[in-house]
């Protein structure tokens, strides 16, 4: 790679999303992997810890010293739990780096919701409200020119991609919109635990967390941010038996009376069309999204369909691309003037 | 086995559910299967085209004649696809025989229904609204004397068990139901189509059928007849990357305006709770059920939960044992005044 | 149940093979589950650590009190990890009871072995040697009659119900024999470890322990004890993307050099369809076996083909099963007098 | 892209193979995919059939018009069966064209090897022999100027590149060498057949076609054209539950009586170390391969185990990548003077 690549320190590299930047890397034209830290596994190869690196990245690990990297490298993206993960990026961005965080510590607007929800008091309050929500779909500007970008949760990108328009155009309803999303395993994250284990999950689809997870908020939080309108949203999450992918099947009902739910729906497909005509990752499609088409890859798929009395959204990404490292990707070449899509599989 | 054995002819044999009721056949204490029809296979052993019965099971598949079979069979299970199916079952009542009817063809109250939403002619439309459902949870005494019984659908069972009784006691409205299920690739049958191949479903979910699946207006026909009031249900069928299982989210309105969500989450519980206490397959419980919990087995799980204004049940069934062929032995059982659950893992 | 069911203890009850043992004696005609211990969740019920059992088991966890144990039960069950097993097993033993061990702590004919390969020092030297190996297909005269049995590990079953009629009747080298498994991840246990995470394992197969497996010698031992011929056995196991299964492809060379493969191939499969005749476990069949064909069951398929100078055969279990919960039932049934397929799914 | 890039035609739209040259293409930096031809649907785009590719590519299927085709396109890939594939290759290479052909039809030295396994009279016998078989690891400079490519078998690519050097440089015996293959389903195509319908394949693993497979002859051919000496190879394939990913598990004795195993495994892994070293795609890994490790990528991952007296070597690919379609990008680069890896995920 040539000495004027971007060079990214990954912060907190064991999970799966730290894998999944290091692998959208390799292939980026114009960045590079130069730091990755973990506190357990100081000094191994990146890739002892994740086998399919071999023989394709050779960054050693290293303790996490905010001042260290801020020497070495050009942004941060720090893959660490919610609460411990604020005070690494107040570290990290006192000590110049530009951030790219990937836990919920910045994506709300309220202290409040974010305590509440999170049961942990926040280690830098005076930021919150105060980051830019990384979806260049809508704050690209933003984005642009921040220090620190909160790198959106899986399931709420799935949410608001088609929402946000549909409420800011005024389509559909805001008080009771149902999202009943489906996430492969690797949204749980890679400590062993036993409800993650292979004969635990596979062959079974289960509900968990219903009426109690937390990125109710953020879809709320977000849409209500982008479309200038609160709403009601009732969500709840499924364990799928995949390695990757979320499906939310959405349901709305149309906004006022005039008019069937067929046009209705062809309506909202319009809208969405249009909405994201520019946007190189979004895809308004005719035919119901599947994980599968999207998998691996930084793009999103939507459709919409009549049913009964509502509109049945389908809305297809990949959790560890666009719901994770791959948006965090996309916001690190729009911070740093790279091609949007630079280093994604387009 | 012993001579005195009720003897099953298998009609259709070559799909899963066919598969399912020779394999629960093989552990019944006082049923045998001794007639296997084919059009496709005459003359090979039923192990042949399914190698799991290889050295277990030794029957010879013969010609769909109604009267041979009516001289070896005390019932017939009849696997066949709806308008096939109720040709071959009016024949085999006519020869005389007790038949329990996989498809379709008997399940709706309503010839109009059954026509617009199957797209043929009715072969027998006489009997149309004359055929007991086989859901014995509501109907064994129509059971136990039937000459045919109308074997419910998979998706159905899992969406009727929970809200009849809901419905029945006036604890949810009745127009705004929502259904979001997720099957097992099973439930899509055994034919070689490129939407059902491994990689076409392995590591992917996705939605089809939306708004125009025809166990929508089997729900709604059965929950009426069991709750004797109208419901309003928007049903949105999923594919799901695990061969068995049907886990249905249910998000409906509690009736009514007294009392929180969660007072009303309770009274469903225990309605719940006493309308299955007698009954051997359905348990209430309080975690949330998994398809796995109930895998390979006739049991139904059923759990509600809040989720702001709403409550949210989940329902897991096995989509080829309590969705088809265990419920058709619990009903064969019912007809013949055995104990409900012989034959079936319990 | 009736109360002269045959009353079983389950020692050691969090574990998969614990699991399948609770889920058999379910529908088990004569025998049923009356205690279950477990270290760390005294006083909950069984089915809370396994919901699948939700309404089906009531059966409350205890401590594990060899005396208070056998004044409940007839027959134990013992679920416990190498080494801490054979302790339990000797205070089982002392306090009355017949044991049937899963352990690999009484498998091994000698000492030095057993102690070279599980590197600890064994709790009952004494018994080394002196108890049966738990496979009625050879010992079924000594199980009957046995206090303890030593239940066969799942890679061993798949490789000695093919091989030790083989080696006996002299129809193989013995000095080259490559033993290649394909197990699923259930084979692997239920306590959270990185390597058993749906994500690491998923749309994944890789060797393992290659050279150095335990299952090694245990096959070797047995063949040798039932065919009274050395056997090399080089054993490979692979982890499968699947619950349960175990698949073994095994690679022979014809003994003496007269005759094709083709003919060498027919009469092993000759010589196994004699010697498993009888045994309603055991099948050779001419269609290549698939875990699948065997899924939840106790059945046994194998098949023998030419390959240039070599034949292969194939055999299938269910690891859970037959590789081990089934063999306990069918051990059991044996030891006490029952029909042996009683409660095994046939 | 730029008007200056390589243009490539891809022959035969609508398999798995076909669709990962469409994947790989799109993120190639200086290659395009412009042409795309099916017979039954012409007219079509090309992302109707493969539903990924919505919003990413808008290629319309064409029929096959070689002379056509020749004026839009400078490489054709071509993913045609045996025996239909020649004939194309030989329109298409008459045409102009320089052609990499992913059938059978071209990778054999002898034409009484190929119709003898293929079973069909070839097209084009006088190109029998007299094209490169495209594995630049070993045929680069005839890669270089080839007209026609033969693009390697999935499986042969995973024992080829360990075989050879191994063989080659005397380290091994040539005359018993086991090669047990472990592939993914997508290796099976995409045509609906019962046996790769996601019920029949999940959750299960088999063998099929012992000692009669195709690739064994392509094995022992190509090992014995790179090494110059013939041996002897047992090849057994088994259908594996995932959809992507070769693991072969290979038997082999070392060469000469001196020394352990151990030492002569040590050899092994240092000439494949060294055979490798220049390699982009090749590599020699101290842990066990999994074909996790390299899935999606175009990545090969070996190493070698001693295990009684033999040495063990487990070769990992994915057979679409690698396998099939990543090799193809990589000999593409290779004959128009490309960055041997451009396209491919690295």
């Amino acid at each position: 790679m040539s000495s004027s690549n971007l060079r990214v320190a990954l912060v907190g590299s064991t999970g799966y999303t730290a894998l999944e930047v290091a692998r959208l890397l390799l292939t980026h034209p114009s960045a590079e992997l130069v730091v990755a830290t973990s506190r357990q596994d100081e000094g191994k190869p990146l890739s002892e810890i994740h086998p399919m690196l071999a023989g394709r990245c050779d960054v050693a690990l290293q303790p996490l010293d905010a001042d260290v990297i801020a020497k070495s490298a050009d942004v941060a993206m720090c893959c660490l739990p919610h609460g411990a993960s604020a005070e690494s990026v107040k570290q990290l961005a006192d000590a110049g780096m530009r951030v790219i965080d990937f836990s919920a510590d910045f994506r709300l607007s309220s202290l409040e919701t974010y305590e509440h929800w999170y049961g942990v008091k926040h280690p830098w309050p005076e930021r919150i409200g105060n980051v830019v929500y990384g979806m260049p779909e809508f704050f690209a500007d933003e984005i642009r020119s921040a220090d620190i970008v909160a790198n959106p949760g899986c399931y709420p990108t799935s949410a608001i991609m088609p929402l946000a328009p549909l409420v800011k155009a005024g389509l559909i309803d805001t008080d009771d919109i149902i999202v009943d999303s489906k996430s492969g395993v690797s949204g749980a994250g890679r400590s062993p635990k036993l409800g993650t284990l292979y004969c635990e999950t596979n062959e079974s689809i289960s509900a968990y967390a219903v009426g109690t997870h937390r990125h109710a908020p953020e879809i709320a939080d977000l849409v209500e941010r982008i479309a200038g309108a609160p709403i009601e949203v009732m969500f709840t999450p499924h364990l799928t038996p995949m390695d990757r992918g979320i499906l939310s099947t959405i349901y709305v009902k149309p906004a006022g009376k005039a008019g069937s739910v067929e046009e209705a729906v062809r309506s909202m497909m319009s809208l969405l069309r249009d909405t994201y005509s520019d946007q190189p990752c979004v895809h308004v499609v005719d035919h119901l999204p599947a994980t599968k088409y999207v998998a691996g890859t930084n793009h999103v798929q939507i459709s919409v369909r009549p049913s009964g009395k509502r509109a049945v959204i389908v809305c297809a990404i990949d959790n560890l691309t666009k719901g994770a490292s791959g948006a965090a990707v996309q916001n690190m070449n729009v911070m740093f003037g790279l091609p949007e899509t630079a280093g994604l599989l387009m």
